[in-house]
């Protein structure tokens, strides 16, 4: 942590004493946020580094609560981690602040990290303050790789599963609503959706399946977005439209048509995996997904013409996905 | 790498394959650039971390050559590295690319990153874009222990050495002259400071010297103001003002009274290292420096009073430092 600085009159040193300080965990090899770095040091471990960064006005909006700045800014980092297998150790945080950051936001941001960090276990291991004019947050996290057996997006076969947990489309609701595209009467509805929106969970099952698939990775732009990225022209995908994943609040809405169901395909902002697996590894998978309390679905397999169709064979024409920045 | 974005028609796919794929050196724990993270691994070492990130309109104007913030962001990285005593090994990049980012703009700007990345023997592990207003560049250093001796600053004691390297001021009096709050009439002068200012070096001699050390920090805010942090209240120091490294351009701009040398002091944008070491280990440092063409300068000495003073026991009064945000 090294340079000085003030934002809305809190210096620096005052921000890491009595905000992050607390979010090292104690941890010597943090030196306090004393020195010019940290270290970590692991015996023949393998260490999965991922970075992500949101910004004010493209991944969240000005005056979100500092709640869920700080589930967005962790998820997606978790996430990457989860799609390659591995648990979280440690993470950096670079954070842009404008002048409307006070106490009560650095205070509410840090305790929701606090509370993420408890719960996958990693602490902060030192970061960067500066100043901006609009909020913008960088992190960069290390993972552990307990078996070695690291991920890549390139081992996938013919006739592989592709699986995708949780439930889509939720996320990508919310954000019509608060861009007030869609409208939805039913107030508890309407909430389900926004707080899907602003308090995205990473699903961190990856380093658990990991030796069970060909390749995984996370949702962020959407399934057929990241689907493509992993096929890389090589394969195509058969995509089981009817075993889609989808909430219950989410079938009331296509019911009343507020929304076309094939705009889920495209909804990003999601963070649960597309996992592509050996079909002798179903019953394992679809078991420890069970064990685990994750929702597991198998939407499709690959084939080999690369690209991606339906049930019937019908290449799959999916409308333009909704822009990524606002 | 993994987000979908264009910027001035560039979309990331074309960034990453026409610029930022190069930088990775073919290394195939970077998964070249197509999975969720990349990995390290390291058979039994110390991994040290440092992020650090430059802002326009902060830390450099809007405009600035795209070989002065390749410079700027590699430099503020590895003098980190180098006062915790290792060399660089790998980096990610976080990239907030505003519209006037071009072509030329990204071809000028990555291939000096890759001079200085094979000068220093580093390359790129991982990254990030993003859209932007403005242009924000983020980093994450890896650095290797090879001695297991990480510096902590916190192993000072009563009387030892103080040492700075390189010319202290050269930096600033370049800033203040684009600054236009000092002229300097003769044009070759004038270039020589700019070009410090827009092209710091970083002192990579901490690996080196690292064994003989009490302590050791690179000087970003200011030599005055990097040392109180290393003294933490518990020691002083004597300072030996005569015996502060100036360049010989620096020495006419004093005579000429252009700017008073008290301000040297406080000079950051510089990145040399202040060394703390056992005067027992003075021949030893010193001819380390000779060997690696390094300049360094005993500057002063730990003293058990929390203070700075000088030569004859005054305590500094140092001016108001220049302010670090533009």
């Amino acid at each position: 942590m090294n340079k000085i600085y003030q934002v809305n009159n809190l210096s620096e040193d005052y921000i890491i004493n009595n905000y992050l300080r607390k979010l090292n965990f104690n941890k010597i090899n943090t030196f306090n946020f004393e020195n010019d770095a940290s270290y970590i040091f692991l015996k023949n471990k393998k260490v999965v580094i991922t970075t992500d960064s949101i910004s004010q006005d493209i991944d969240f909006f000005r005056g979100d609560s500092p709640k869920s700045i700080a589930s967005k800014i962790t998820t997606i980092n978790l996430s990457d981690l989860s799609a390659m297998g591995v648990m979280p150790n440690a993470y950096l945080l670079n954070l842009f602040l404008p002048n409307y950051i006070n106490h009560n936001w650095l205070s509410v941001f840090t305790n929701e990290l606090l509370k993420i960090q408890k719960k996958y276990n990693f602490y902060l291991l030192g970061g960067d303050l500066s100043k901006s004019n609009k909020l913008i947050l960088s992190s960069t996290f290390l993972g552990l790789s307990k078996t070695d057996n690291i991920l890549s997006q390139n081992s996938i076969s013919l006739n592989n599963d592709i699986w995708v947990t949780g439930n889509l489309g939720d996320s990508l609701i919310g954000l019509q609503l608060l861009k007030k595209k869609i409208s939805i009467k039913d107030i508890k509805m309407k909430e389900y959706f926004i707080n899907k929106y602003y308090y995205p969970q990473p699903c961190m099952i990856g380093s658990k399946i990991s030796k069970y698939a060909s390749a995984v990775t996370d949702i962020s732009d959407g399934f057929i977005g990241d689907l493509k990225k992993m096929l890389n022209n090589k394969y195509g995908a058969k995509l089981y439209i009817k075993n889609f994943p989808t909430s219950s609040n989410l079938k009331k809405i296509f019911q009343s048509k507020v929304i076309e169901n094939k705009y889920i395909l495209n909804s990003g902002d999601n963070y649960d995996l597309i996992v592509i697996s050996s079909s002798k590894h179903r019953k394992k998978i679809s078991n420890l997904a069970k064990k685990n309390n994750v929702k597991i679905s198998l939407v499709g397999k690959i084939i080999q013409n690369p690209q991606i169709v339906d049930d019937s064979n019908n290449s799959l024409n999916i409308p333009q996905k909704f822009d990524h920045f606002r």
